[in-house]
């Protein structure tokens, strides 16, 4: 008895405690890197207005799903997708178990380090050499290659680890939707066991809230032990339509809040964008040739061309990196 | 600082409450519908081994993931099913959009009520009649569907809703492992959206922690509106080996608890076993004819010959419905 009378004291305290907090005059601001300006104001409204309880626009915290897009979204995606330079490395690295990528394209190109000549083959090339590199090891011998490139490969431009390469501004966005209520998704095209190498580490995300397009893969022994061999064989690309769908198989509900940054991320918001309820969309423009990229219409990694047209018609979120973030990289990670 | 001093105080005042709680004379059974005996037991010890801080085999909330069958381990499977129960019904709700089906085959037999000549068909004539029946419209016109045949429909033998026919033992498990912090998963060879139509209110798992078999949906405008169709292609069977495929395709990491109850979970066990961890393996084995039904080696629907000698073998944790349940579904639900 004793005991339930505290814990009833002590949630009164504790609804108490918050609710001076947030009556309180130097509520510190939850998006500090941001400047002070229509995107940043769109997310504190938004915010706001779904979780004020009894208000008209108010959603559940079971409802409160968001999803992120993270090439170019959460992280930097120029000069080319991180994923395909950990591939393109797995090449060289994988070479002496495969011999004849010496004589096959488009092995042969990525070893003697001929990237335009790689380039030239386009997107089958890039499939190619995924599929080789990401296949015919276990999940936990993946994982383990992962993890140990990611601790070690450099960003030709800034010099530093890849996953120091991710948005500070971004960053405080998940963990004030976080503080809010919100679950936090990344629903991304990229390898979803590449990204839960990092997610969770980097992002707070755990790996069953990463959704990326995804290989087959097989359920095995090896040494009385079961083993899931990866096979190159694709199950699900999780992107431009492929988002909702991926979405639909994962999640099984749409999501209120939704941010990408290129015509990839477009199916992602119109989806949200019918939730049905008051929902979010947003997308970051790259205008930052200085501190990051400036990119949008012609680029061949993440093209922002019909996307851009449709968030300007319909009114979604556009963060102009130059103009609304005060940095880019967290702090004393990358020189900016 | 008032409130941060009042947070402070409740959150002391919380950690003494759950102390003098757990140390308490009159700590309430957490399942109370199981007789004591090993099952119970094995299943409160190892709960009590793996949150017990500092303790040697102590998991982290964020690796408490536990992963259950639904078809005869949360709820009743015999004599058919429950999701085949509904294929059928759509057979005969949908003739009239498919009047070809008059004239073919498996449909005819559906139709004239020739469940006979269905079973004969086997597993083929089922794929055939549930992808007929599970493609063609929308996620959401499908969602709705699925959502009014389980408010109407009712068990052939104990004439309630089939979401009345879940076991209360097990809806006691899944809280008292939310209540120690694990996070609850399904992993049925079900299909995915037919399962979600229930499962929050069911058994309290949000969709995106429902993992099934699932089918390709295509993104398109309806209407200038986005809608995923559910297409008449398999993307996915999650059973047998698909089980720990799935949960590495869904999940991404292995679980440390998990329930099943006929040979299509004892690749799911196996990878339970394997996650590197004190981890638990639960069957349920269903001995009781009376209230519910006994069968396991010889049965056409939920079969346990292989993953019972294995459980055996390994000191898996074994359910005898008939001894260790006190009751089998919820009070005033069904008659038992």
């Amino acid at each position: 008895m004793i005991a339930q009378w505290m814990k009833h004291l002590a949630r009164a305290l504790l609804l108490l405690a918050f609710s001076v907090s947030s009556s309180g005059y130097a509520a510190p601001d939850p998006l500090p890197s941001w400047n002070d300006g229509p995107a940043k104001q769109s997310i504190i409204d938004y915010v706001t207005r779904v979780t004020k309880g009894g208000g008209p626009d108010y959603v559940e915290p079971k409802d409160r799903l968001a999803t992120f897009d993270n090439d170019g979204t959460l992280w930097v995606e120029q000069p080319m997708y991180t994923q395909f330079v950990f591939a393109i490395d797995e090449v060289k690295a994988q070479v002496n178990k495969h011999p004849e990528w010496k004589t096959t394209e488009p092995f042969k190109s990525v070893l003697a380090g001929d990237m335009k000549a790689v380039a030239a083959m386009g997107e089958k090339g890039m499939v190619e050499i995924v599929a080789a590199t990401h296949s015919g090891m276990s999940t936990a011998d993946f994982d383990k290659t992962v993890r140990g490139w990611l601790e070690a490969a450099k960003h030709p431009r800034f010099k530093v680890l890849y996953t120091d390469l991710i948005y500070q501004p971004m960053l405080e966005l998940l963990d004030y939707l976080r503080a809010n209520g919100f679950k936090t998704f990344i629903v991304s095209g990229g390898g979803v066991e590449f990204m839960r190498g990092f997610a969770d580490k980097t992002y707070g995300i755990p790996s069953e809230q990463v959704i990326g397009s995804s290989g087959v893969t097989q359920y095995a022994m090896w040494d009385a032990s079961p083993v899931l061999i990866k096979m190159p064989k694709v199950l699900f690309v999780d992107d431009g339509p492929g988002k909702p769908e991926g979405i639909n198989h994962f999640i099984g509900r749409q999501p209120i809040f939704a941010f990408g940054n290129s015509d990839g991320d477009k199916e992602m918001l119109e989806w949200t964008a019918a939730c049905g309820r008051l929902c979010f969309m947003g997308l970051v423009h790259h205008t930052d040739a200085v501190r990051e990229y400036a990119y949008d219409r012609d680029s061949r990694v993440g093209k922002l061309d019909k996307a851009l047209d449709e968030a300007t018609a319909k009114g979604w979120t556009v963060v102009d990196m130059k103009n609304d973030w005060k940095m880019i990289f967290p702090a004393a990670k990358a020189a900016q």
